[in-house]
């Protein structure tokens, strides 16, 4: 049997910075496995690490929104969302973002649009989730390219952290 | 509330034909929806329509292919994967294939690489299953550039299925 692993560098995805909220607190994390499900109704499916703090905070809010980076979002906007941990700290300090009547936040530090989701399932995938929701909120901020995972690794030579679900050994 | 479906077209994929089996028949279709959700095992998801063939053929064999397409496949090959049924024509009669060990067919035509998943769970989102696979073989073919949906829409001038997860109502 083969098993080449850079199989997986060749499927596409984008890069996103998904937040969600537990009370007054606030969470965000870089995701690159965003994709819609279905049309009808509109329903988006985001794969989250169940370490993660955002898990918690999607689990416990049932709400999330996804914030879609622009192509030259700066490797520092990525380092700060994507290689920390909102345990220990606040990576909205610096942020420019927006909360939304449902409470959650929403990143618009270098986004060109936002969608906001209501949880109606989730999907236990062993070490993430999966989970399912329904659009409930879209705004085009501008208009500009938009940041896919192989641009962040080829041109900005970009890492992916051990809870990503895209993580391969190999980059260790 | 606020709510642009053009967000939705700022949502990054790739594109994929993904085949299946039942008994002696064959079936495949074009699939945008491919991504990794684990990685310790290595699991991938896809969206199926359940009208789709492929749908009836991957709940019964609970085995799947992906082929991922090169940059340049030809819009033919999108439609005679895309936007044809295999309820009333033979996808495999002029295409080139290989039959894996396990029986499941893979598609070699434009594709630069390919990889074998065997359904460990499938989750009801409405009118689409998100069948989760654990990867089981895989293979790089050739290297090359692979075609992104957004490039598929953008340089190829493509159309969306009705039956894709991301048709969205506009495009009619």
């Amino acid at each position: 049997m083969t098993m080449d692993p850079n199989v997986l560098h060749n499927i596409s995805y984008g890069m996103y910075v998904v937040s969600s909220f537990k009370d007054d607190a606030f969470n965000a994390q870089i995701v690159n496995t965003v994709f819609q499900i279905t049309n009808e109704p509109i329903t988006i499916a985001i794969s989250i690490n169940k370490k993660n703090l955002t898990h918690e905070y999607i689990a416990a809010s049932k709400i999330f929104t996804v914030s879609v980076l622009e192509q030259d979002t700066p490797i520092t906007v990525i380092g700060k969302f994507g290689f920390k941990t909102g345990r220990s700290f606040d990576k909205f300090k610096d942020t420019k973002f927006r909360k939304l009547d449902s409470g959650c936040p929403v990143v618009l530090d270098n986004a060109v649009c936002f969608l906001e989701a209501k949880v109606i399932n989730s999907f236990d995938c062993g070490t993430h989730t999966l989970f399912l929701g329904e659009m409930a909120h879209s705004e085009i901020l501008k208009q500009g390219k938009v940041m896919t995972y192989e641009y962040y690794h080829q041109v900005k030579h970009g890492g992916t952290p051990e809870n990503a679900p895209t993580y391969i050994k190999k980059e260790r």
